[in-house]
């Protein structure tokens, strides 16, 4: 199969109203995807990709994505079994930014540290502004250490 | 009022599992945040904050973010009317990503192209990979000429 064609990006009417695909890649050659589960509607994470995450994701129909911690490209439930079935891949108006709605394998969660969804605190706003984060999952779907055992934690400090 | 405390990163158990906001800011200064309609559940924009866009949107209940394009913090709707209010703000795992649930104020559109979300083209997937993008959305909201004049387009080739 050739490769998925990414166009130049030739003008603002060409990558806003066109038909041709053609992402814009930042200077680390990464491109943020939005993740959302396609039956909850909730979104599960904020993932990265480059050009090779992004064909092999459009390609396979599985969400691919690139590992910024680790510089790897990355199978999304390789190691979990959470796999990420893709239902719609979209992009956005100038094209730097992509939304996948999948359906999620295994026990339906997305974030490695066994939560649904990556999101999994609210931040207070308002009148509540600085008060501490909150919850809004009450328990893990699934139990890290004993899926990932000793691989090193993605979450860079 | 005092200004919204950040904490220091100190541990991934603290970053992942507390309750303090210590979120994690690019070497732009830009942390980015995922904006979906509450009500809808579809995802209308990827937009980036700087520390004091975030610490507006979080004391005043209104999506403001930093454009990129001019370089500076723009309040969501000044222009248009497409205000942002904000129904829910969450922070992801390792805090370096946002995501606002909003309520959408005017026609209900968030896209500077006049649609309602920014990701109004679907891009094949499958054995329908590499064909053109399909628009999934009829018509435009709003007339951006009639909205934005002849301010310079945000969108960067």
């Amino acid at each position: 199969m050739p490769a998925i064609p990414f166009h130049l990006r030739r003008s603002v009417e060409q990558v806003e109203e066109g038909h041709e695909l053609a992402p814009k890649f930042g200077e680390d050659g990464l491109i943020p995807c939005v993740t959302s589960d396609a039956t909850s509607h909730e979104v599960v994470m904020l993932g990265w990709m480059n050009a090779d995450a992004l064909r092999l994701t459009l390609e396979s129909g599985e969400a691919h994505y690139f590992s910024r911690s680790r510089q790897k490209i990355w199978r999304k439930g390789a190691t979990s079994g959470l796999v990420q079935k893709v239902i719609e891949a979209r992009i956005d108006d100038d094209q730097d930014a992509i939304w996948l709605q999948v359906e999620i394998g295994g026990v339906g969660a997305s974030c490695h540290v066994g939560y649904r969804s990556c999101f999994y605190r609210a931040i207070p706003t308002g009148e509540n502004a600085g008060s501490a984060l909150i919850f809004t999952e009450d328990e893990k779907r699934f139990d890290p250490l004993a899926v990932y055992g000793a691989a090193p934690n993605p979450t860079q400090l």
